[in-house]
């Protein structure tokens, strides 16, 4: 590669990595290793509890698919041994201790996910690797050894221990080990670089720590940009329901994008879409005025991403002709009942299965969110008479029809 | 055994440790592990840094032979695993690494000095254990689910953290995991009971912690009482000079008791003597008017007990002989130490401080001129460990006194 190419390459990764990245520990180290001209090695470590991607951890994998582009390596680490203590991160409760072959499912569920934007076919670009390998076997007495070299007063500073110190709450002392693990995998996988969520930002430290403390050249560790959830609260998150997964079908994620408030939909183009940043800026310009379109727009993108520019259209067209014109959509799920007699409630309950609590169902109803047949149904404990076909409308997007057994 | 003897036997059990224990978890334990019938497992952990065994230390060691010569088995269990982690217990200073085969030496010594009090002829009566055999090959994980089931809060407690965090100083990671391994001891071993220093408290009980965890009967812990030494203000210890070691020989012993204030007396005569109580209550009530006789009669009971009668009577006429008689003129020159170790030529050198030359010093030391507490000493290089109040004479009209300022 020559020196103007290489240089030309570094300038458009930083420009690229820019809009997605928050802190850099550091800068001055990462462009030393682009220089290099070596290989890196790119830690991507997972704690394969139940997964589920969403655009925020896809911003780091796009960012690592970069990188593999350009011919480095990513280190897919599989935390099999740490899952089962669990990261403390961001949890105020212990967790529960997974068994192994659960772990072994969610590792197959999460490259499944992964796949979507990571190479995962090329030896040369991507290493599958579980930190077992070298806890498995490793001798308490090593364990001491790396305990050793650090200091009560530098692990309990953690933000998250510190939270919970602050509400009285239980530390258990396993847990006050895990960025101590997290950190000595950089070191087992001499690891480069690493580009991660801002909560891992202590545990990569500790890395940097101890690959230095063990005579390795520290990992650069790169924290990318978070966003509010589709909700436009908190970040997007599986317990709040307000993410768009890399799980989701293509008809789902146009539909979780065009739920986006406003206000969020210039910052969703630049960190989740790849359309040139000058597109972002024309876009940011005429957002006041035609909102709608530019979400479209948005949620085309998001969906193209992911799954080609021939399914996005397909969304986008059904998308239009579905709520321009509130026509009730042809293919809507179906419910088969034994019982022709059901109250909204129950029925709703049935239908959601757990995916919304009973109260808020209730206030659905009760604010007429809930009709039967374009027949809006106030009362959610009214006894209603279901008749084979019955088409229910739940909120704006959501429609089922009834079959009724009948017997 | 009849059970009137059996309640006999456990009824002066009880008051024979009543003289020398603090603390019991629980009386009541105990006193149902007694009536078991069956033979008890006496835990004894020692960490083996250099050795050196005071009066203090065998006050634990006596009570645990008086359960030997009921039939108990003391289990020696030599730290080599934990000693190489240093408990941090009464230091502020991380503990320097000691390699193995210091730890074996240390052993060893210590076993010598444990002897004088505990039966090591009898496989039935003591075992020899390590607990590298427990830690050598215990995988990662297994301390981590140890490490699971205490909290940080727990552990932090313990005094002696507080007392670094209070002063600023660090506490090493491996050096917080310290109780756990020391608790994890005890369910290794199936301890039933240990007796221990009150400093050990805290990483006992963590023994009853984890056995309870871990579904066994937790150990009955006793702590003994603790004196001052023979200065009459700390306890005795290593570093202040201020003991009556097991190593000592029969005169230093002697020696050392006779430096003791008469304050004291009875309090030694309770804890360090097994002289009935009710002559130490006689000795008691004669103390005041007849200090020293009291104070040869502990010295001698002291002898007696590590040396046997014969040596100790030996002791006793030699002390009269030679101090009775004031040989020693009362005002003599005193030179203060500020380290408690020296060679005879060193010393005499402070002392003459240049008016004799290190030629003239080494003949007369080697011809016999030069002696300690009437105790002739040769060898002009010999590492001496030098005791507040320790009389020096040289030549034929030369004493001096030295003081050990002790830092």
């Amino acid at each position: 590669m020559l020196q103007q190419e290489a240089g030309h390459t570094e300038r458009e990764l930083l420009a690229s990595f820019e809009r997605t990245s928050e802190e850099w520990f550091s800068l001055e180290e990462f462009q030393r290793l682009m220089r290099s001209g070596r290989q890196l090695r790119i830690k991507y470590g997972v704690d394969v509890t139940a997964p589920f991607l969403h655009l925020g951890h896809a911003v780091n994998l796009w960012m690592m698919r970069k990188m593999q582009d350009l011919g480095h390596k990513v280190i897919f680490l599989i935390g099999d041994f740490t899952t089962t203590i669990g990261d403390p991160t961001g949890r105020n409760k212990l967790r529960p201790i997974i068994p192994p072959e659960e772990i072994e499912a969610n590792a197959q569920a999460f490259i499944a996910q992964a796949r979507m934007v990571l190479r995962f076919d090329d030896q040369h670009l991507l290493e599958i690797r579980r930190n077992s390998e070298w806890y498995k076997d490793m001798p308490v007495q090593e364990l001491l050894r790396l305990l050793s070299m650090i200091t009560h007063s530098r692990l309990i500073v953690r933000d998250m221990f510190q939270l919970r110190l602050k509400q009285g709450l239980d530390i258990h002392m396993h847990e006050l080990l895990y960025p101590v693990l997290q950190g000595y995998d950089s070191f087992a996988l001499d690891s480069d670089l690493t580009i991660i969520g801002s909560d891992q930002l202590f545990n990569e430290l500790m890395g940097r720590f101890y690959q230095e403390h063990l005579g390795q050249s520290p990992q650069v560790v790169i924290t990318t940009k978070i966003t509010p959830g589709i909700d436009g609260k908190a970040k997007q998150s599986k317990s709040l329901g307000n993410y768009i997964g890399l799980g989701h079908s293509p008809r789902d994620k146009f539909g979780r994008a065009m739920k986006l408030p406003d206000s969020l939909i210039v910052t969703y183009f630049e960190i989740y879409t790849d359309i040139p940043m000058i597109d972002v800026e024309e876009i940011g310009q005429r957002v006041e005025q035609e909102p709608m379109q530019c979400k479209l727009r948005l949620a085309y993108e998001i969906v193209k991403r992911y799954h080609g520019k021939e399914v996005a259209e397909q969304e986008f067209f059904w998308f239009q002709e579905t709520f321009s014109a509130r026509q009730t959509p042809e293919d809507i799920p179906e419910m088969t009942l034994e019982r022709g007699i059901q109250t909204p409630l129950e029925l709703l309950k049935l239908f959601f299965n757990g995916q919304k609590s009973n109260r808020e169902l209730r206030r659905l109803c009760e604010q007429g969110g809930v009709s039967r047949n374009e027949e809006v149904l106030r009362q959610p404990e009214q006894m209603l008479e279901l008749c084979d076909g019955d088409v229910f409308h739940v909120g704006k997007r959501t429609w089922f029809r009834v079959r009724v057994s009948g017997n």
